[in-house]
């Protein structure tokens, strides 16, 4: 009899649709008038852009935005209905008609895609406020011949993470002034940090992503998004070990006492940083372990020894993302943000989507 | 009519199949008469299991080497002949079905694992030598009853890339001791790096993972291997700048003098690590350009004020890794190893594979 897919993966993916949704409308009760879109860019920020960006339809959002025009052609044979799909890195030269053919809104990042794209359907113009990264400088912006009809007018903040930081007024002043030129056109600046800046931030709509999926939009401060992962890896081996055993790759840890060790099937071939080295920890039964050694390609190591050895046996499961410590605690420990914990989970784990809608 | 994926795609990463086959046999010619198996986990180290296994079975590779099972039954669909398949991480308790359909050889890692699979066909029983990872101690060894038959002996180094370190020849003691009570029993021990300390630990077969795909198996001295990735991202938009711009997120940037700008389509959720922030680099038209500012989720910003400004288009491409600046030195400029960058190699990435076995 074949075995369960579930049953022998080295790890295993939970994710909360419910709790997506739940964040969401959150959100999108805190902006009320303005619209609450979604941001599924980078497949859901790693958690599928499948089942996330349905769940996020069925519950009402009507707006989405991916980075490519690979990820707005996967998107719209998810969402064949009237949902607007949005393509941040705008069209290159010769895609207009990917673009017409699965209804995608370029946004338009510079004077040359507005050329390309001047005798087509309206798009959305991007203006860049002080990140440099892409959009229109609003210098340009007053060069642009008024005849052009947009569909939406949009930038993004540098430091919205930072509410004392002087960019964020900046920011909010140059894009007021450029609102004011398009008088009419949908205004959005704030992504999931911005929306907390305040109403002055909110414009007509706004685009949260990583607090979608649990990120605390406002650091050093309570989280105000639910948790919506967690993420098992799987015991393959504990051992006995002596004091001044040598864990891992470089021999980089040496047990301090004696004690007990377990292998688990997670590494950084998973999207489980190798910055998790000596640094990362997971949860065995209420008790929290640290890895120890370095993060291998597919495997890391956990010191055990303060746990019920009735609960360390293979084909149990170690807690790295959980309730408790979620992707901002674990980016923490690796020295990152939880962006790119999310945007890192792994192919090879084993998901389970909980809460789909009914 | 629709536009070609290549032209379309934010960044493109090519894969030299003839240079991973030509390192596989500068790794088989200096091991010989031992005998030279491959590592394909982890997708073949992110660059396709699929093209990579065949490729090397062409070339005459009868093992390969995986993590998982999944990834077993998968590589035995692309490999259906008479190339021995085996699973490093062990077969975890009911999948025992799946290992004798798809004729894959489990690693036996522990007690519990050998004791399940005594009635079964010889695995290959691993011996931890100095790890604390996977495999039984030296001393559970000695436990065994002579009965049972194995396939082949593995043990794994902690060490190899520091051919100094006395861990390598401790380990080399215990395996070697180990093989004498099992004498006739095919050995291993060496990965990329123990090949090069010498063939006292070649043993009857040796296992290159790394080094097939470039990495350096000696860091610190001349690289063997050949560079067999070139990953180039697409411009999307150019921009001239004053002296005090600030640049992506946290504004961790601020330009040293007037200068221009290219924004770039690869960011962190394409594997292009957070750790490459204002320590990267990139190629345009045979100048180095540095990386400013923060990797943000799907971009990458390069101070391209010293290029060649007719080279500096939206739509020509900047080389994130290509023969002079291959895996280990983008490792180096994000604080991780050549392994690493590997394994995180986006899907978002367009991929051709060259020199596919005729």
């Amino acid at each position: 009899m074949p075995s369960d897919p579930a049953s022998r993966a080295g790890a295993i993916l939970e994710i909360d649709l419910a709790g997506i949704v739940a964040n969401w409308r959150l959100l999108a009760e805190k902006v009320a008038p303005a619209e609450c879109a979604a941001v599924v860019k980078a497949d859901a920020y790693g958690l599928g852009v499948a089942p996330v960006a349905r769940a996020l339809a069925a519950a009402g959002c009507r707006r989405f935005f991916v980075a490519t025009l690979d990820e707005g052609i996967a998107l719209r044979a998810v969402l064949p209905g009237r949902q607007e799909i949005a393509v941040l890195n705008g069209p290159l030269p010769g895609t207009a008609g990917e673009f017409a053919a699965h209804r995608l809104v370029p946004v338009l990042n510079d004077r040359g895609q507005i050329e390309e794209w001047a005798e087509r359907p309206p798009g959305i113009l991007h203006i860049d406020t002080g990140m440099a990264r892409l959009g229109l400088t609003p210098g340009e912006l007053e060069d642009r011949p008024e005849r052009i009809c947009w569909h939406a007018l949009i930038s993004h903040l540098a430091c919205a993470d930072a509410p004392e930081h002087p960019l964020n007024s900046e920011q909010r002043q140059r894009f007021a002034a450029a609102h004011e030129r398009l008088r009419g056109v949908p205004a959005s600046l704030a992504a999931s940090s911005g929306i907390f800046l305040g109403s002055g931030f909110h414009f007509n709509f706004v685009r949260p992503g990583a607090a979608l999926y649990g990120v605390n939009p406002q650091p050093g401060n309570p989280n105000p998004m639910r948790q919506v992962l967690r993420l098992k890896g799987r015991i393959l081996q504990v051992r006995d070990v002596d004091r001044g055993q040598p864990v891992g790759y470089g021999a980089t840890h040496a047990m301090p006492a004696p004690g007990r060790l377990a292998t688990v099937a997670i590494g950084y071939a998973d999207g489980w940083l190798r910055a998790f080295g000596n640094r990362g920890s997971g949860r065995l039964g209420g008790v929290r372990v640290p890895l120890v050694g370095r993060v291998s390609m597919d495997l890391i190591v956990f010191d055990i020894s303060a746990a019920d050895p009735a609960l360390a046996r293979p084909g149990a499961f170690i807690d790295l993302l959980d309730e408790e410590h979620g992707v901002d605690a674990a980016a923490a420990d690796a020295g990152t943000i939880g962006y790119e914990v999310l945007t890192a989970l792994g192919r090879r784990y084993h998901r389970l989507y909980r809460g789909l809608p009914g």
